[in-house]
């Protein structure tokens, strides 16, 4: 393993192909896998190869760029016409994904500009490789202002995955975790697996050893016991959208943390980039809970665990009122208090640094 | 399925064997095995093919009197030497099941009076079959206590697996389901799976369902989502050892969820026999935790779900403090203010019944 991976990247662009880490193999094998045709990213997204929302949207746009580069168009008519053939391709591969279609999107954009189709080209590779370095310094932002609020020694509980395998890297909530551990500061971190889909397990633990990070795992049900005997000084995890009132949709589990985090008198923290804030959204009330296949929770890896028949509750996730957030923690800095006033503040702040 | 299986019973004496439900083919197959020989009893109790205290007492106390059977001894002296060779065999099967010695040690001290082999023969098997009649009626009244706090309609959550298969019949925490499904009262209950070893989702939901009782299954991390959204009623929950204080020793999860119902204004109860209260354990602070075996956590069913050398910290069960409980039920009745005066209290109860 060389050192580009002592954080490990999920996606990675090389002028002939795009590298992805197969996170489906996860933790029992580390294969990378060479996308050299449109076919092999199309397949990679929608098999679940590469998740996370913006790492998604990253291997698209590279996906986009890569098959654009073997375009044989005369006219950039007749280039705008074959990139949109592929854009509506790549945008099937997994129809939930917001973030694919932004992506996209935000290529097709990007070539208005453009006089020559070889300029087109040439644009819409350098358009993909600023989203993924612009994610990498969102993600570096939300660690630095979140490592502000954990001081040496202590030991911090997470769910789920919202690390740098999803991410362009660092992640979002596992970020502080990396630039800790690149300042020297030790954090211990409990990693909860996150039933049914285990991504805490497979993920969250994986890659946090490769970077060195010192992580234990516990099962879902192990929290209150580890908040109490191993002294947790504060819970932070990631967000999938964020309501105007600050009440957040993540993970299912991460509304039962926050309760245990206010029995306990500890810190509840939420790490997200701005893109996951929608003002649109008024409050947790307006986010509908998607429910998913019960055998997500009937079988763990193929096996049957529950009996044939047996009724199963999966809610895919849950929301976090938004007095139990004791901070919401963005690239543009943290809020903590009148989350309504605050959240659109942190808008505006954006638009004066751009 | 014959009706007597309605309720699903882990332990039944045949006269010419002992039949079991083999729980570790459970959930994917109802699997009765005879025991014919004292082998058969002792590989039955060390494979976990039966599990739960009052269980493993009864098929061990069977077991011996199986035995002693075909003692072709011609006195009591050599008789009882005979017997206590078994008796060591058997209490060899699961070392650390302080309800298989109690047995084993009850069916020796019922033989004093014995004036013949043969009466001696006739006292193992009825003092075995005692054991298992009266479990049944603790959990019984266990249950007619319960069911008196819950109404047609409620919506209960438990976890792991306080039924009949680890008891004589009905459980502990389960048996007002049972009782309440006789009186055609409607509860709906939900069954946290409870990770690491999914007795919830492997024996919870499998036994309610056999008697037709209304069980969803939920993953552990669910339970606050479900809690809020299921509109549950109450949590009841079993007991591995109750402190004089009330403080409660049970299955890891229980904890957390004792905060949740504190944290949603719902009752907690405990419902265990007065055997697990130990008034010799001052608080649950005098309650050492067991650690078990990483490998609960980074295996399921025999497949790693989480990488090779990670760090794991696996408490086999945690320690509700006693504030955190509303009521305590018993088979003498149920207490729910002052636990160090009224827990003493239920064991003179006990003596004047007796």
């Amino acid at each position: 393993m060389t050192e580009r991976f002592m954080i490990p990247r999920s996606v990675e662009w090389n002028d002939t192909h795009i590298t992805i880490l197969n996170q489906q193999k996860l933790p029992e094998e580390t294969e990378y896998l060479e996308l050299k045709e449109i076919e092999d990213v199309w397949d990679a997204i929608s098999t679940l190869k590469v998740r996370g929302a913006p790492a998604i949207g990253m291997t698209a746009a590279y996906g986009l760029a890569l098959a654009a580069q073997r375009y044989e168009a005369s006219s950039m008519a007749e280039f705008k016409q074959q990139l949109h053939k592929d854009i509506n391709y790549l945008a099937s591969s997994r129809p939930t994904a917001v973030n694919l279609f932004w992506a996209l999107n935000r290529l097709a954009s990007s070539i208005g500009d453009a006089i020559s189709v070889n300029e087109a080209k040439t644009m819409l590779v350098h358009e993909a490789i600023r989203i993924q370095v612009e994610d990498e310094d969102v993600c570096r932002r939300i660690g630095e202002h979140a490592l502000s609020l954990f001081k040496d020694g202590d030991r911090i509980l997470t769910i789920c995955n919202a690390g740098s395998l999803a991410t362009a890297r660092y992640g979002t909530a596992l970020a502080p975790f990396y630039l800790a551990k690149e300042k020297g500061v030790h954090l211990q971190v409990f990693a909860s697996e996150t039933r049914p889909v285990l991504q805490g397990a497979r993920l969250t633990t994986w890659e946090l050893m490769q970077a060195g990070v010192d992580v234990t795992l516990i099962t879902d049900n192990m929290a209150a016991q580890t908040i109490y005997a191993k002294n947790i000084s504060a819970v932070i995890v990631g967000a999938d959208r964020i309501a105007a009132n600050g009440d957040t949709a993540n993970k299912i589990g991460t509304f039962g943390l926050a309760l245990l985090a206010q029995s306990f008198g500890i810190p509840f923290y939420v790490a997200a980039p701005l893109s996951t804030i929608d003002l649109e959204t008024k409050t947790g009330r307006d986010i509908p809970i998607e429910e998913r296949n019960p055998e997500e929770v009937t079988h763990i890896a193929g096996k049957r665990i529950a009996p044939e028949g047996v009724e199963v509750y999966n809610p895919a996730f849950d929301v976090t009122p938004h007095e139990l957030i004791t901070a919401i923690i963005t690239e543009n800095g943290i809020i903590g208090e009148n989350y309504e006033a605050e959240l659109p503040a942190l808008f505006e702040k954006s638009e004066q640094v751009g």
